[in-house]
């Protein structure tokens, strides 16, 4: 099944869907025998919940796939992972806002260190803080002119990372990756990928050599590493697809992004996971789709930090009451995927999830687990459906057929 | 998987395939902590059979999609519904065996009230009785004549519902619908949804305006609505497709007329389920596959009344053994969709279902109810691949590649 189908049958409700997504919230034992993260995790009032809910288990984009965030954000929200692929320029430039427009490529710049011999030696140069960041962003653009050819914006984000903008005519963004995506090889050349975009890559070329003569003397910031060359795409919005007004209270820029560019309303920074649920208990009222994003069960899972991991999740658990207590008519609690401590990294393994809803039909599940998911009424099933089985469960879907 | 694989690994076999189809099986608790309708009814003779076959979930059409009964039965035969669709007004003139026409455009019929102002004040005319229906069509079949551009007949169904067929060259089913489908509107104008339908538009029109004039006089059925324009399909029958010898033991005409346009024959009504049972037996040496459709579930599950859809799964379980008497090869039993006395409608639960056969391959399920085919070794799949799972099990497919 296509998840277009879902569109044609939307119809109107007064019903509000809440998405509670713990980022790389999947896990797995430390040792041979023992519990993963969400199973050593104090939970009780998630096991509450998954006693009178429908659980299961979700495969991101495919089996043995581990995806990016980008891909698994697209499959929460009901959009086919492997047709809906956004570029990480645009990923990076929808998540620190910048103004889209037709005439741009974006790409996603990693600062990075390199040695007399133009060899990488560090594709975060030393983690930078964004304060540097800002200065050698602002350095760069003061020093690079490439003519009547185009604009040219270097936009800095957060520690390492930055993002560039091309405006201009007949610009392309079928240019290759120049970041080589390990230490001790020196940067790519940017090739064009086909014929149109030779002016592009010319373009490039001419900024990056440009850039590596202004960063000469920067100690750690002394190389730009270009990737994901996109340009502005135009996604069907869960408002123009599902009829939802909706809203992200997601803290992180990238998270900012993909929802900005899926068409909700983005929610200022709390700065807590307290003041996620507070500003999520506020705007109750004025949207349909609320999508809470809980950025640190993936970076402790990055980090390897099986227990802090495990802390972050008793967090939430401790919050879930305050999300209750407005009795959303659909509330589903899941990750975008995998992020076994073990692994310090995404993975492949499909993430648990559950359903609560009065029109949730009950399974035998009464435990958040990954285990006793797979005992789940919803049973494991691809991750791009789940939105078109809450938008049911909330009564937004019409009947298919006479 | 596409259906059409099954197709041509078909090879005869002297095997009896028994679908039991209980209309609307699924369903879900009346109160929180509660069970649904199958889980509720006492069912010795079926939960005695799931203990010796195969148990799982089916999807009708797909993940938290409502079927209507017409893509939902498509499903259980083993056509995909998303690529099987039928309109409304051809499945109505299959269900009452109308001499079907290349040159036929079909369209379902609801008698209706409307208002001094034209508005709709009860889309079903007070559920008028057959009898009254019978006269009406009589009456508008003598006062309307379409001069040469089309023969028109208009056939009764029951209660408050017919079909319209106009008959001629160059008339398109593309067709919008007048029935406003809500009351307090004025029925639509039958609008022609491209070029070639324009002709077919005004015809309509005409026919609208003469039936509204002809009815001015009844106090209940006074105009007519029309849906679901549809010209004849050629649909594979089971017997090309499956080599299946069929017979549909069926009492209500919507569920003949889908058996029909799949080369079923068709019992003619017995009356009651028991009748049902004793004409499967009766029949039982003449063919190979034998579909018998249980309305009531479905009826007493749109209700609202638990406890009446409760006892007709009941009545069912008590003819169980008269089916089991004649040692099919593979007997199903499963539902087209849920039903939920709760929602009084159909729903995007998935249904339990059980095969029963020599050759199925057990798993640890004693009961049949929704929860207990959570863990059954079919798990949850897609409904369209049931006929295929059914037809290897009466040793009716052959092996697929060396």
């Amino acid at each position: 099944m296509d998840t277009e189908l879902i569109d044609k049958l939307v119809m109107k409700k007064e019903t509000k869907i809440i998405f509670l997504i713990m980022d790389g919230l999947g896990g797995l034992p430390e040792v041979p025998e023992g519990l993963t993260e969400l199973e050593t995790a104090r939970t009780p009032n998630l096991d509450a919940l998954a006693a009178r809910s429908i659980c299961g288990l979700l495969d991101p984009v495919g089996y043995g796939i581990t995806p990016g965030s980008g891909p698994a954000h697209f499959a929460l929200f009901g959009y086919d992972p492997l047709k809906t692929s956004v570029g990480r320029g645009l990923l990076s430039a929808a998540g620190i806002n910048f103004p889209l427009s037709d005439k741009d490529i974006y790409a996603r710049v990693n600062f990075a260190t390199i040695d007399a011999d133009g060899l990488v030696t560090d594709r975060r140069a030393g983690r930078i803080d964004t304060e540097t960041n800002r200065r050698v962003c602002e350095k760069l653009k003061a020093g690079i002119d490439l003519g009547g050819e185009a604009e040219f914006f270097m936009e800095p984000e957060k520690e390492h990372r930055a993002l560039l903008v091309l405006r201009g005519d007949d610009l392309s963004d079928k240019i290759s990756d120049s970041d080589p995506e390990q230490p001790g090889k020196a940067p790519f050349a940017p090739r064009p990928l086909d014929k149109s975009a030779e002016k592009t890559a010319g373009l490039v070329a001419k900024l990056l050599d440009k850039a590596r003569r202004i960063l000469s003397d920067e100690e750690k910031a002394n190389m730009i590493l270009l990737r994901g060359f996109a340009r502005r795409e135009k996604i069907r919005s869960l408002g123009e697809r599902f009829g939802l007004r909706a809203l992200a209270i997601a803290e992180y820029p990238m998270y900012q992004g993909i929802s900005r560019l899926l068409g909700m309303d983005i929610h200022p920074p709390t700065g807590s996971l307290k003041g996620q649920t507070e500003a999520l208990a506020k705007e109750y009222g004025n949207y349909d789709f609320f999508f809470i994003h809980v950025k640190y069960t993936d970076s402790r899972g990055e980090d390897g930090d099986f227990k802090a991991k495990t802390a972050v999740i008793e967090e939430v658990d401790s919050l879930l009451p305050s999300i209750l207590d407005l009795k959303p008519d659909v509330l589903v609690v899941t990750g975008d995927h995998s992020t076994p401590a073990v692994m310090a990294s995404h993975s492949w393994h499909p993430v648990p999830v559950l359903l609560a809803s009065p029109l949730a039909r009950p399974d035998r599940v009464s435990r958040f687990g990954e285990r006793d998911c797979i005992y789940g009424g919803l049973s494991r099933i691809p991750m791009m459906h789940l939105m078109g089985i809450a938008l049911a469960h909330a009564g937004r879907l019409s009947k298919f057929g006479a």
